[in-house]
């Protein structure tokens, strides 16, 4: 097997559909040769023009490495990984995909690849079982589109294979979380769902309507937590006294409140007002529209924090 | 009764802590003239001195009318309420407190002046029991702090209060919503309360502590929250099928995650394992400093959000 002891230079992706792509961006804009792999050779060979706009925004960001990586597109799994130090695997979520694609790529990968996986709802456990070597197996869950969060979630068993991931996207200048117990939907999706069965209740109880739970969301909390954590917020909510002081004296209205959240079901009548409500609050608006506009938004909220982090005052 | 048909260019500001204080601010820099009262003479004592930072805050996002408004402080209801068009009413979360105050208000207001309640958990119809002129009472819920979070949740069972008040904070740069039905925690309290549940769950079961949690919120779907509501956020999810491509493959899968989000209960030891978590993210920062820097973040993001709104690029 080829090594790949030096520093990480060159990545193999393994699926190339939004992830992969957004990933590959983040890459190549780090500097990182990619080679990428996907068993479909149409998006394979539409991954070169597809990143250009990716590119692009992350040129605008200030993203810029003094040698941007190259892009070469791979006809096989093992002509993917066999230079790479490190292997984004971004494969549909089934488990037998998985372990088949981490048979081949065992086969060719150095010995000392990382093979990183994106998955979103599978655990570390369902995919370890599908590896010889699990010491160098990690989920590392991007939130979408990975080029533009800074979010990847992390866990393995192995502390050296962990570090050495924290540095890798740190240096793509990701925010690494940790898990300490492996976990089906990770944080930020467990959360997530939490936050959307809210969501799909209070449409279901006729308190309001998908437009206006979206906008509560967004010009509320979700701004609020775009700065500072829900823990934090309870910390500060408590005044002087922080979160003990909020546990004393708000807690058991929390834990009553906990107590009225609904658990609705994803019903015919409920799918269809989530429908009707989203058509409502799309207003002819496409998708391509609606992602352009998302996209154009995180741009500017990360512009934003880059001025926090440099001290600058709006 | 003194009449104020005129537009509304003088509010009442009835309770002056956190709430009040946000408000008198805002109010304020939009050239309204503020009449404030508070129980506590020390607190009213202090108010103007206390919303100098906040006007700064708000000068420095842009918001400067022609002429500033004038901020008295009144010795009585009666006096703070006599010629205001609009009344805000910040008293403590305590519907005796409220009724008892609203009686004073009543006897004093004018007829048409509206008086908006910024209760988090009351509901409308709790405080309408103390009112014998229910058509002009609205629950007006602002998020902390009301002067730099743009979200105001509105319940009325009258069209034309809740008409009157869309315009009126709308005029103050507010994003409102209106609930359809009366809810105790409006929407956006209901959902960081089904957040928050699921964060302390991660934290009580041992997937993540309290540190991690926040910025896995911070990075991923705090930030995506802040651009796009989590309806929305699924609706692109689901690709060029939309919400219902979504609910069709990923409607099940969410159905089963939900089942397995948890149900903690605020324990000694889950008290302590997130007072300890958040003495470790807080890392020696005090209250104040935490405050600042949330206000610092928050700015940032809202003058990123005025140049999405003038259609700049980062």
């Amino acid at each position: 097997m080829p090594s790949s002891q030096q520093a990480t230079t060159s990545v193999a992706v393994l699926g190339c559909g939004l992830i992969g792509e957004s990933w590959s961006a983040l890459f190549l804009a780090h500097g990182l040769d990619v080679a990428a792999w996907d068993p479909d050779g149409g998006v394979l060979a539409a991954l070169p023009q597809r990143v250009e706009p990716l590119l692009a925004q992350l040129r605008a960001l200030g993203h810029t490495a003094a040698r941007p990586g190259r892009l070469s597109v791979a006809q096989s799994v093992a002509a993917a990984v066999g230079g790479a130090a490190w292997i984004q695997e971004n494969a549909p979520e089934n488990t037998a995909v998985k372990h088949g694609l981490y048979a081949e790529v065992e086969a060719a990968a150095a010995a000392d690849a990382v093979i990183a996986s994106s998955t979103s709802s599978l655990t570390w456990t369902d995919l370890a079982a599908g590896v010889t070597r699990r010491d160098r197996l990690i989920t590392a869950h991007p939130f979408n589109p990975p080029h533009l969060m800074p979010l990847v979630e992390l866990f393995a068993d192995n502390a050296q294979t962990l570090e050495r991931a924290e540095t890798f996207y740190r240096g793509l200048g990701r925010v690494t979380v940790a898990l300490r117990k492996d976990a089906v939907g990770h944080i930020a999706n467990r959360l997530a769902s939490a936050l959307w069965r809210e969501a799909v209740n209070i449409v279901a109880e006729g308190i309001a309507d998908v437009a206006d739970v979206d906008a509560a969301l967004v010009h509320g909390p979700g701004l609020r937590w775009s700065v500072i954590g829900s823990h934090m917020a309870y910390h500060l909510g408590g005044g002087p006294g922080g979160i003990a002081h909020y546990l004393d004296h708000l807690g058991p209205s929390q834990e009553r409140r906990w107590a009225t959240l609904g658990t609705p079901s994803l019903t015919p009548e409920v799918r269809r007002l989530l429908i009707d409500g989203i058509a409502q609050e799309a207003a002819g608006r496409s998708i391509a529209t609606l992602e352009a506009e998302r996209d154009r938004g995180l741009m500017l909220a990360l512009a934003a924090r880059r001025k926090a982090g440099e001290g600058e005052c709006p």
